[in-house]
């Protein structure tokens, strides 16, 4: 059988396979949360023409119903069919994100006082050519005059030793050797011919994948590749990840996957720069213990099982031919180590960009991904914790939640007599949705204009129309058009009360386990997706963030790729990294007692205990 | 087109190929010692029925022609053909050789005083299973546990950590860990389910492939497998394959086929003894240079080339996996080291096994196998050359020439008066050819009774039918039975006298080199392919070996695997066939004047100064 595109294309779709599948099979990938069980009711097509047979409707509106639309993961065609795609269905990737600045980066990297020290060294030799009187071997010769020059047990590669005896002689004996600082060489070639150098430091979220090409002589970001990690065609967490890697065969292809978005971004990158793939000597790799594993083609499976071990957090130096990336397969790959099963080495990396470690302060690093992880200490502890905040703010599991693209809603504000929104969408054209900015705002409004309560329920007696009755209960409407709602529901605002109480409860149990109170914290550093677009005040109304002066606060955008591009600079950093992952204190929140009375007591808005709050309870007050 | 051959087989032949490609494809191997170039006529077939295009017929005699024979490497099928393949034109493989007793060998080790340390070591741990509490990654609880056995620093590979997750836990904490000498983790196992620990013990011949399966905890000498090196296909010697491996895909090829020739040599002797591959835990390689290059995909082209570089003379631990031979990846394999281009890890590994570096005793080490390796030396110094006698004494370029196996003349008598010979022929059956000893007696028996003079020419006077003419000029008759005659012809003598010219000269100029006369020498030890066959009266009556008392000298078989055996067993031995390999002086001789004069001295029966030959002159004069 075959499905038709609007768009003119014709696909061929399988016996017993659904349309998500047969679209993904062709390289068609929707938003799929969910991972393809009718739950997150975001793989939305319109059935234009054909019979098909629907297993379930999952949460759509009869009105949906009525107008072809249904869920692609849930229908499976009897005949032919012609089908439309909406735009907020497909998956986008390729989509730029934010980034940092190379003069900032520098400024960084000298403010750590960190000399450039990158992984690989290397080194030029004038070979005396063999003659017969000194007849020793190609490597012997070589490591004659490694030895001349101090440079005592390199150890050379199979593959390496293949090459040499070629390279040697069409280099005429004049050669430069590059060699990691744990002594394994890694390339040789004519001396005068060996290009610039260059490093990628690559971030691996959840959800985004970002590449940093860097300069490794002055430490310059040459540029930047970002897109969304293509594991999401398996789920929007790291458990549904987890879960398919666990499946037969689903381990590779989630490696695989994120390895082509890795090389897929690099191709671009060194065409339009016109660097050589073998100049690229080195790779520092940041993510999450889940999402590091499975860069590794290491299997994830004990990260979620009590007592949540991963397989190792201190990585050996592998390398880009292990890893599968396309430059020089010998080149060093440092991964920045994890700390626990639920704070990796992203969160490592975030602290050492943060520079919290060195400081006498009491710090507070919270970074909100698609996870949430917190760190509290300074120069002489650190303490880390996970909480399942859950990947709300990127959109997953609320209604119309969307990423911070083009389309979304980032912003709102509520009349306080009207109870009519005004927004920003992000692009300024029609809205497909609502972003994590726009939730926490959208809520905070809300309570502030008294259309929900402390528990996040409509207030029934609010004179406005945009309170109704939907298929998963009350919602209020932000926005209509053309058949197109908008809306955020009891049920949104529940996971996103939720979520923040996680980030809020882990933050406080933190605290009181180290024996601290608020007062303490002397800085708070916010890193994650958000970046600057997130408004403190408005999380600290939500009950998500601490109630602290707003000065305290500093957002570090994406810290963990910028920790990532220290570490490929410098060998003091790298090993600053090992010293913060190795010295933090893990402390386990999911079998925690005290967590989960800190967690309920933080469901409410801004919290149960409203002198946690003085902020706010003046704001209600006014 | 298709070739039938008698045993009622058909195979097809494609357009411009040659039979013997043909025949090589479909892998039937024929003998063709000069890699297929027409030039030493073994490859012989005889054509029954269809028409054929002849490039050349070489050295066949009038005769033959008649009767049908052909070489297959010049004959190109013009129509279907129907084939006889004579037994003695077929590359025999898969022969047993004379091997060591596992008593002897173990008897060896312990007069060397060496104790058991084999390469790879192993450690059973029992770790605390992970709690919420004691939540350290896989990898770093079992580095803490070898870390408190004062294990450290023991490198993992990516391939053992994508294992070790489920090995634990299926293992409940118990395990064994196999580890090299080195510190590279090799493997890791439930503890009580790791069973014998076995090595493999390779010398690569370019004629023969022996292999040693060793128990690693008491030495034991499990079985023994021997083959030809199936790069025999390509040319007898070492120059021909070197030429072969330059070709576009012919070192692979070579490669490829020597692996498969040690795996399936191995395979029959894990399943006689009920071995598990992944328990043999170490190899030791040993073959010349070339050999060895070949072995590890080097391309030896520069060994042919002045002036005469190998890639590398000492070899990192590179592993199994590398090497493609099947047993657990992982497993290392140490090289023992070669010396130069013509003197490799098999003659290191030979001087080891004599002892002879441990003496004070001025020693002599000759090595008469494919080709003609010549030590001297004590615990002092030694000094090395090769002197390329060529594979004559394999069968190669002599006209009936064939190696020592069933079928093969291996001694000879002729008597005084009638000129009539009486020989030996092993496995005492139809005589098809000559073999080494067989030839050695044969010149001597003839220059003692006079059939040859001095510079091994036929004596026209001597009165005997079985001088004659024959196409490659003058030929002595041995045998002739049903139109097959076996006989040695002037350029037989000529090639032979070369081919111990060269040995004699060796030694004669490594002796001048270091300043000693004959009498200094205390021993002379013979290793390679003759093993105890030679007969030494005849070698020395042949110019071949000098005139010492018969009682100076040892007879070590094949040295070069055991050594390899050494090796395998003990760490200070490979210890010292580094230090062997490192100081032994490497003398040139291709490019010496002196060893032409030498030679040129040394090219008649049994040499130039009849007073270097005392006992020969003393049996001439009888």
């Amino acid at each position: 059988m075959d499905i038709k595109l609007t768009t003119g294309r014709t696909l061929h779709i399988l016996e017993e396979e659904s349309l998500l599948q047969a679209l993904k099979r062709h390289g068609i990938y929707l938003v799929a949360s969910c991972g393809g069980k009718g739950i997150c009711s975001k793989c939305r097509v319109r059935l234009l023409e054909g019979k098909s047979k629907i297993a379930s409707t999952g949460k759509l509106e009869p009105r949906e119903i009525k107008t072809g639309i249904t869920l692609a993961c849930q229908t499976f065609p009897e005949e032919d069919i012609f089908i439309d795609i909406p735009k907020e269905s497909k998956l986008v990737v390729g989509e730029k994100i934010a980034i940092s600045k190379s003069t900032d980066l520098i400024e960084l990297l000298h403010s750590l006082e960190a000399e450039i020290s990158p992984i690989v060294k290397r080194i030029t030799l004038n070979l005396p050519p063999p003659t017969i009187h000194d007849n020793i071997s190609d490597l012997e010769r070589l490591k004659r005059s490694l030895e001349e020059r101090d440079l005592i047990g390199i150890r050379f590669s199979h593959g390496l030793v293949s090459s040499i005896s070629k390279v040697l002689r069409e280099a005429e004996w004049k050669i430069t050797l590059r060699y990691t600082d744990s002594h394994d060489a890694i390339s040789i070639s004519p001396a005068g011919m060996d290009g610039d150098r260059y490093g990628l430091a690559v971030d691996i979220g959840t959800t985004t994948v970002v590449i940093y090409l860097v300069n490794l002589t002055d430490g310059r970001l040459i540029d930047v590749g970002s897109t969304y990690n293509s594991q999401m065609r398996y789920g929007d967490d790291v458990i549904t990840r987890i879960i398919y890697a666990t499946e037969s065969g689903g381990l590779d292809e989630l490696r695989d996957s994120v390895v082509s978005d890795i090389n897929d971004l690099l191709a671009p990158l060194i065409e339009r720069h016109s660097i050589s793939r073998k100049d690229i000597e080195s790779v520092v790799i940041t993510g999450n213990t889940t999402m590091t594993h499975i860069f590794w083609g290491l299997n994830p499976a004990h990260i979620r099982e009590e007592p949540y071990i991963p397989t190792i957090n201190f990585f050996p130096r592998w390398n880009a031919g292990t890893a599968k990336l396309k430059i020089n397969p010998l080149s060093p790959i440092y991964t920045v180590p994890c700390v626990a099963s639920y704070v990796g080495g992203d969160i490592a990396a975030g602290v050492l960009s943060s520079k919290l470690h060195r400081s006498p302060e009491i710090a507070l690093f919270i970074d909100i991904g698609t996870n949430g992880e917190i760190v509290i200490g300074n120069n002489e502890w650190l303490m880390a914790a996970a909480c399942s905040a859950g990947p709300c703010f990127e959109g997953s599991g609320i209604k119309h939640g969307m990423r911070a693209t083009e389309g979304a809603i980032e912003s709102i504000k509520i009349d306080p007599e009207t109870f009519e929104p005004v927004f920003n969408v992000i692009g300024n054209g029609q809205p497909m949705g609502i972003c994590g900015s726009g939730m926490i705002d959208a809520i905070s409004e809300m309570f502030l204009t008294g259309i929900i309560d402390q528990k996040g329920k409509f207030i029934r007696e609010v004179k406005t129309g945009r309170i109704r009755n939907g298929v998963d209960g009350p919602e209020f409407l932000i926005f209509s058009r053309d058949g197109r709602d908008i809306v955020l529901t009891e049920v949104d605002i529940e996971n996103i009360l939720r979520a923040k109480a996680a980030i809020y409860a882990g933050v406080s149990l933190l605290l009181k386990e180290v024996g601290f109170g608020l007062d303490a914290i002397e800085r708070v550093y916010i890193a994650g997706g958000f970046g600057n677009y997130l408004n403190v005040d408005r999380a600290i109304i939500l009950g998500m963030l601490p109630d602290l002066p707003k000065d305290k606060f500093s957002f570090l955008g994406n810290a963990s790729i910028t920790g990532a591009y220290l570490c490929l600079l410098s060998k003091e950093l790298r090993k600053e990294a090992g010293i913060i992952a190795s010295k933090m204190t893990y402390l386990e929140l999911s079998v925690s007692k005290r967590f989960m009375d800190e967690y309920i007591s933080a469901l409410f808005l801004p919290h149960t205990h409203m002198r946690l709050f003085p902020t706010v309870k003046k704001l209600l007050s006014k």
